[in-house]
């Protein structure tokens, strides 16, 4: 067992997952590689003091250079607020330390670039938790594997409402694109889309804020936004993205149509995968409503039973594991920064299609 | 008890449908007027003379003049393809005779706009069944009542997989615009999302075939097609069509997302309408699956019991019910040829903006 | 084509029911004989004289004598509340005329018992109409064909809330044994277990009055009841019923465990069977969600689309169609008033175990 | 931050599952007490040495007296077979020392009995983990907040199909009324009924085996066993188990009907509870489906978001949690072991009702 000191720059929401993921993911894996909480850093030191006892950190912080130039951290994940990810990040590689950054990578997609330029030859990942629950891999495994043929059509959303309500004010969220809805709930779909269809050529978007003034001022991102698109295979595709979706939760979806059956998945029911195929006789076709279990991607360390669940935090644990075999065996796991990479480049170009209202080929962004 | 002698022509899928509905509507709602089945119509005399008898009818024929001449044939049911509709409807107008065609109401949007100018001062319906089940007349009623607010997102799709085999040989379904996915498949829920949100003054759409070769030969018209729009009121949309979609057997499905709460459905569990309102504590908020009833529109004359359930051929009893009604009162029901017209005009709109592949306003086309 | 003269006794809930599926089921399922409304009753003549005019029947009356014995009315439809049910059986077997009799058979074991007696050597039916959907249809023949493997395990309810609110005052329904719920909505759910898994040999039973007092006086029947049973096959069973049930609609529901897979229904989504076999790879195994279509029993006549579904009314046509093929082929069709006797012996078998508190022998009741 | 030594005997499905807990609950909760993973026993020092490597515990033994007896372990994890529960119990009381014990509590009432008196003055806990789901703690307040008003009626099952091939050999499980269906499924739902409505004051039950014999020999203990029961509240009761029970992976599942309302729950989608309430209009009343967030309890500290969803470990954090908190404030957390023993207790009355069908009195056992 080699121990390894994990620095987190952050220590609210995501911060603190990834904390609860490094104290679990050893004991749930058997990891090579187990983590030590050696420093997390926040704005200020008095909450980052409090995330240093809450979470269990030998030390505290709030200069992020600090933390990252700490030779007990030895490898650095990135909780913070997305304009901050691409100077932590570079910071970080110059000293030859791992990192893995919170999606989406950077905040805008010149920032995404730079960052995987400095992550040449170094070990980086991006956070895209969702496509990481057993349901979603498995998917994805059925489709590599052809079990619905060739994909003809793909729909994805991911629409929440914690913005649903017009009398909520207006906070930091309503303010830089980064913060809208396709910078933030976007880049989740676009990765599961990317990951289970292949590459993006072109699309056509429309973008838009539904509630402009909020009780306090106004609103200067987007609330919602979609997209038809055409991945590179052929295949026919739509997104929505909305974070004034009242009634949605965690509307992380998708369906999925392909020559020999279709499949569906939303994530309010993580636990389910629903499948169809054709080569059924005809009475006793339907989609089959899959629990996920120990035949499943990742599912067997966290729950021998199948059907007894794995949740959000979770997510995060098969991250830690996948951090920690990269810079175990210095061979990067999915998705890298070239995945978040190009997860923005997806949403610059859905940007720009909604200013000229026009089709547009990505690879001109 | 006033007696009124129909004509229907055509007496496969739909002739039958209407032949049954006709029969029973009397007895379920109770009508001023009482159906006769009078003549019915078909391409040659031996299967015209076996829908008489199988359904009923009085007399047969095998030339559609012959059935819109006929004195007793009082009112005139259109159930035969769509090349063959205006010329119809038109015959029978110029007698003054009522006319309920099916969907889509002309082959094309000049031949639909020729038949609204020939409805003129006459009793004129088209033939648009799945928005009269109970559950989305509820919720047409619900979006007009403001329970969800104002519409900020409509998404549709009309989807089955009748044509998902790619072994299946190109049958007179494979030609034809009219005949096609965005011909055949789209218009019930083009009329869907109209009656739900109301007008659509622009869109964006893409339309495909998949499957072009076929065993037999070339497939030329569509299999699916795709596009987002603009409602009048300022809604976002988006609507799907596919015959190609596996699994997919009676994929008439809407999501409609207010600034107050949201709807759902799906025509394959068409007894059930799903609404979430914000206005709940957070704790027991949640979407409601509200099963049909006696207090939804049209529920009560089929059965006294909520959860009981209506079926496809109830909705047809429905138009039944509304198109004796029109006849007695003069005054005509929901959807008209107008309301059928609007539907080949989007259609159209829909056509015209996948070939030159950018927005259109609707009212250019 | 061959008339047949119906008489139909009430013409309320059922009765109208009845009407509707004798007027359309000529057309729907091209039977031999076709049904000429003749004559409806019903205890007074202003309201029989309203349900003709209605339902458009040739005459009224209000006794069911004259009913039965007019030479026009060739067959017979009991609508009519439970007691009424052996006289007038009795008094049309005397007559050589055909009988469809809505559940329960008879008000008690014992006038079942004299109907079975009465029925010998006549055309005879009883009135289950739920196990006639589509699904259920298919379930038995699933179960039959060994799709399944043994049963071990069945589980039935039939639960609905139209008495749930103990502030409804106490109507009919609260007094007479054959008034409640074990002896109203028990026999549905008592005929589908016999259907699907076959006879029951042996229970255990509990039936109560939930709200005793209701505004207005006392109830003095049954609001609840369940029973635990062994069947012949040596499958364990359990029964409940509640016309108390907060929620339920028609919660007319089963599932059957066999040593190869499972099935399960629920009426409340009538037009889906879930299917589960144990034959498929381990990660891909689940519960099917089967949309009924035209690949099961008496789905076809209704709608050449699968997944367009069926309703209510649809079972009633169902049986129409049954009980005039079993006149015109002078061979019954399950379920005959046997089928309906055996039904009221559980049920005298399940009060018998209720007051008892003790397992019960049915062959000994 | 005061650290506990904390030993865990087992290694095994629950023995990683509480280590798991343990390493992750401090960051989770913000625990006082901070879990030290001391020692983990196993039957061999092979076995317990990997996992001590595994999970990260400081020391490993093949003795669980060395393990109780060690001065640096401070609190007991008894994750080990049933038989092995009373005797390390007993132990560790006798040595002051706090214990949370994996259901069932005892092998059989007598253990559990014994376990209670030893259990006098000390902290003690049994493992109902499902019980602990945010979604079944707010069941459970909705139901004792009076929501659905007096229960009526409760249905709660257990199910699984682990052992539903007949090809499976006979293992263990085979042998032993402890790891039967009733001793190893049941306890969980029998407390969850206990739990969410009262106690259960008799019942009449039935329990069998369903394959009795297995490739490799006799099965001696029971599959399936199902009981109907009152509560001391008046309400009407039936409980399912089964380990045979094919397409059921996690089927805790319960429905409770009150007088004003009715909760469903289905552990297989552990995030969704299902709540119906009649004072809602009649046309908008429906079951509504909660997804759990941070307003219901536990559900914050795992994740911000609603509708993200616990899974199973993060049950057992819940747990591990609890047992912290009743050790750092020598204040019991329910459930304690008279909670655990009252469960062995319905249990017992089960079987003994089994063997002589009928009714029991649980306070007669
Ligand atoms: N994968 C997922 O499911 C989610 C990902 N995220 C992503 O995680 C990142 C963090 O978001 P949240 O945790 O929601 O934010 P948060 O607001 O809850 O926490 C941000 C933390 O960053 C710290 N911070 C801010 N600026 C800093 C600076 N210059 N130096 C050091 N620390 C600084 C703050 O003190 C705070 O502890 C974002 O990139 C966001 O997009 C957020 C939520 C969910
Ligand atoms: N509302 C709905 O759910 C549906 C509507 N439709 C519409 O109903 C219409 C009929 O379609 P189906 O019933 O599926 O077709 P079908 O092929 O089953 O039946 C067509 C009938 O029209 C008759 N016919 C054809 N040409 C004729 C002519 N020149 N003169 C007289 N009779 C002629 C044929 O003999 C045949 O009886 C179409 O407009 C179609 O789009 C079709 C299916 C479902
Ligand atoms: N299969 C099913 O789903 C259902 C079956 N039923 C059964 O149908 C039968 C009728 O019930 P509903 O239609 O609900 O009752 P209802 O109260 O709606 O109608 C009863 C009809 O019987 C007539 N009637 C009563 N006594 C009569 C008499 N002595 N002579 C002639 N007519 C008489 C009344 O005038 C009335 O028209 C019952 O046996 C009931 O159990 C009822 C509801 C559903
Ligand atoms: N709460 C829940 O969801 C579940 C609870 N359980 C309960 O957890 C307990 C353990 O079950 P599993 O983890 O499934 O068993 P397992 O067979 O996976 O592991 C048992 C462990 O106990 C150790 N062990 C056995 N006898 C021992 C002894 N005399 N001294 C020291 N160590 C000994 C074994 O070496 C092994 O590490 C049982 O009481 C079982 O009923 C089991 C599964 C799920």
């Amino acid at each position: 067992m080699t121990e390894i000191g994990i620095g987190i720059i952050g220590g609210g929401y995501m911060g603190k997952a990834h904390a609860v993921a490094m104290s679990a993911v050893g004991a749930v894996f058997d990891t090579a590689l187990r983590p030590r909480l050696e420093m997390v850093c926040a704005t200020n030191l008095a909450s980052a003091e409090k995330y240093r006892a809450a979470y269990g950190f030998a030390r505290a912080c709030d200069d992020w250079r600090t933390l990252v130039d700490d030779p007990r951290v030895e490898a650095i994940i990135i909780a913070s607020p997305q304009e901050t990810h691409r100077a932590i990040a570079e910071a970080a590689f110059a000293l030859n330390k791992p990192v893995f950054c919170e999606k989406p990578l950077g905040a805008s997609l010149e920032d995404s670039r730079a960052m995987v330029a400095a992550a040449q030859g170094q070990i980086s990942m991006t956070g895209f938790n969702y496509i990481r629950t057993p349901a979603s891999q498995f998917a994805r495994q059925l489709v590599a594997d052809g079990a619905i043929g060739d994909v003809i059509w793909f729909r994805g959303e991911h629409t929440e409402d914690f913005y649903a309500d017009p009398s909520l004010p207006p906070t930091w969220r309503a303010h830089g694109d980064a913060n809208g809805c396709m910078g933030d709930l976007a880049p989740h779909m676009v990765n599961g889309a990317l990951a289970l269809v292949g590459p993006i050529t072109s699309l056509c978007a429309e973008v838009e804020t539904v509630h402009k003034d909020r009780p306090g001022g106004a609103v200067t991102n987007d609330d919602q936004g979609q997209f038809m698109c055409r991945f590179e295979n052929g295949a026919m595709g739509h997104l929505f993205f909305s974070r004034v979706a009242h009634g949605r939760k965690m509307g992380y979806a998708y369906e999925i149509t392909g020559t020999k059956g279709a499949i569906r998945f939303d994530q309010e029911d993580q636990n389910a995968l629903w499948l169809y195929q054709m080569d059924e006789p005809e009475a006793t076709r339907g989609f089959r409503k899959i629990l996920t279990g120990p035949a499943h991607p990742d599912y067997a360390p966290f729950c021998q039973g199948p059907g007894h669940g794995t949740g959000y935090q979770d997510q995060i644990i098969i991250e830690a594991r996948d951090f920690l075999q990269a810079i175990a065996t210095r061979k990067e796991v999915w998705p890298t920064f070239r995945d978040g990479m190009l997860v923005n480049q997806i949403i610059a170009a859905a940007m720009a299609s909604a200013t000229t209202k026009s089709w547009i080929n990505v690879a001109d962004v």
